[in-house]
């Protein structure tokens, strides 16, 4: 059985304090199920990290089912960290392939603005690194992520200004995204003037906290196959791990095109996860785009643009779209279906028949990678 | 493609304040691991549902998969409220039938006693319940039942001393198994004076919590068939239902029979979720074995005694094998398989062959039944 998308849809990433995660997770669904011609859904596959934590709110997908009125139908919900969204799709299609369910809602949703402060949304992010030896002592994902940027920094002889390439051009691409969460452009000056998150990652180096939701109906027929999927695993402990390369998203790109049977040159369109910009460098460079180290001068040369060599995140990816962390990777592969079946408007690359979809849990620990074809 | 059960693996429930969630799911997996003769295991699927409230470890799959030497793989952790073990059962099982996994590893896992008091884990599990409705005004689990147990005592005319029936079997079957937690038998004296926690529910009507781990390994081949399965959904608000009947599990099991092909006269050997005795009571009523208000009955008659007409929980059920919320549905296939491989020691059903799990979700908002077959 093959597993097609045939319907799309997105809440606009922002601070949602009126809505519940029910009603927000409902908006993108009803979009979904409309853009779908409102066929029979069998079960909803939910994506989302933190509901427990930050809303209150576990039984997610008894929840969502009730909050669009279709109580009854199998529902559960999907934690694999920030990678959840990608996951949740992957196990979506699982269900159409293995002809246990004929249509499929899968809604990523997270709701991060309801912590009363960032120390709390901090906290609850930072259950996603290990336990015993990362958050115990007090490391934050933003304290995480400023250590891989110092040794890939030391590593391949970086400047601070060498990141500033990435969020230039997301902050670019999203500025006319209607979903997307920061949509203004930023200058170089910008970038370097922005304040240090912890040294050295600024600000502008890290993707916003928000709310959203995204939803995407699998079934056997639609406009948009998904073609291949890999996941992968790693080490959960950033310091067991090499710092600068991102194993797990290798790897499940690799199975992923496989599975397609695609190659990378086949690739026209690609969605990263640049949670921060260095994480967004190394995934283009663990997908086989550029050679470590070389990232950088990639995104400097244009290539990355929409109407590049190879277009990274159209919409503006994690650092501009936003990034509400369990719907990551339903946006991203919903923004690439839209792409495929070209109704991605203002952010439309011309012709794109085949993208890539990367969405990274932990530091690099649990990643999903999923291939669409037009 | 089938799918079988090849290897089982269970800790004792109790409390293991020495060991980590990891290191508590790593026991049950390397037992099952073993037991299956140590297959290639393509993904991991985690039933859990409170590791980022009460451990500060969400990333689970990734967590576990590092646990036991497996990273690389897929891995991903899977809530439904306390079903959130069936569920991972379920899915594991579409996982194999779909193709792409030849050997999926199973483990539901919940380390409740980590919290550092009884209202911690109060809070927590009331995350299972409506976030707006029910968790913000205080309502905790056992006083939910409790509701119900009242309106139940109401409609069919019940004493109190009505409900001792099912934890007087449960803590009797419990007493000779080793993975039990709460290993001693109780009188109708001791029962009448426990405690209430909520009137009329009494200390005795109520699972206990504490720490445990089971893993099932499923592959296409394996003793014991997972011949059917069901999921449903019901209301998450308790109020927004009819208090006394539990629909989700009637659909559910319904389902789940007519998959694999058998009626209700079929089944050797049920295990239900009596999370609180009138819970359980409900759940046979729900799943068809006796009408509404009858259950009482039923467990009075000896009907449900391991050797009786249809042996329900012959392990000794949530209430005193124990109910580690998200790995209670795997133990309740788990010990079924065990039941059907006639490798259930002092608890075996002579001759069981076809057997029933039922595992619930919130106050009978997330279901899954499960049929197993030798």
């Amino acid at each position: 059985m093959k597993a097609m998308i045939k319907g799309v849809g997105l809440t606009k990433i922002d601070q949602h304090w009126s809505k519940s995660i029910g009603e927000l997770a409902a908006e993108a669904c009803f979009k979904a199920l409309r853009d779908a011609g409102n066929p029979k859904i069998d079960a909803i596959v939910v994506g989302n990290m933190m509901s427990g934590l930050l809303n209150g709110q576990e039984n997610l997908g008894a929840h969502i089912a009730e909050s669009i009125g279709m109580s009854g139908i199998p529902a559960i919900k999907i934690e694999a960290a920030c990678g959840s969204g990608g996951a949740a799709v992957m196990w979506g299609a699982i269900g159409v392939i293995s002809g246990i369910f004929r249509n499929v809602l899968v809604v990523g949703v997270e709701k991060m603005t309801d912590a009363t402060n960032t120390e709390d949304q901090s906290s609850a992010l930072a259950t996603a690194s290990d336990a015993e030896t990362e958050l115990s002592m007090g490391a934050t994902f933003a304290a995480l992520n400023a250590i891989i940027m110092r040794r890939y920094m030391h590593e391949h002889g970086l400047s601070e200004e060498d990141f500033s390439h990435l969020p230039i051009l997301m902050h670019k691409n999203a500025a006319d995204v209607e979903h997307a969460q920061l949509r203004y452009r930023i200058s170089l000056k910008d970038y370097l003037e922005s304040p240090y998150v912890c040294e050295p990652l600024r600000l502008l180096d890290a993707s916003p906290t928000g709310d959203g939701a995204a939803a995407i109906i699998i079934g056997e027929e639609g406009d948009v196959e998904i073609a291949g999927f890999g996941s992968s695993t790693d080490l959960v402990e950033t310091f067991s791990r090499d710092l600068t390369e991102l194993r797990a998203v290798k790897s499940a790109a690799k199975k992923a095109m496989e599975m397609a049977s695609i190659e990378l040159g086949d690739l026209d369109i690609v969605q990263i996860h640049d949670a921060f910009s260095v994480i967004g460098y190394m995934c283009v460079e663990a997908i086989g785009v550029v050679e470590r180290g070389k990232a950088h001068k990639f995104f400097e040369s244009g290539d990355a643009e929409r109407n590049g060599y190879l277009p990274i995140n159209p919409e503006g990816g994690l650092k501009a779209r936003g990034h509400p962390v369990g719907a990551t990777g339903v946006y991203q592969v919903a923004e690439i279906a839209l792409q495929l079946m070209e109704r991605a408007g203002p952010s439309q690359v011309e012709g794109a028949r085949i993208g890539l979809s990367v969405n990274i849990g932990g530091t690099g620990s649990n990643v999903t990678a999923i291939v669409l074809k037009r």
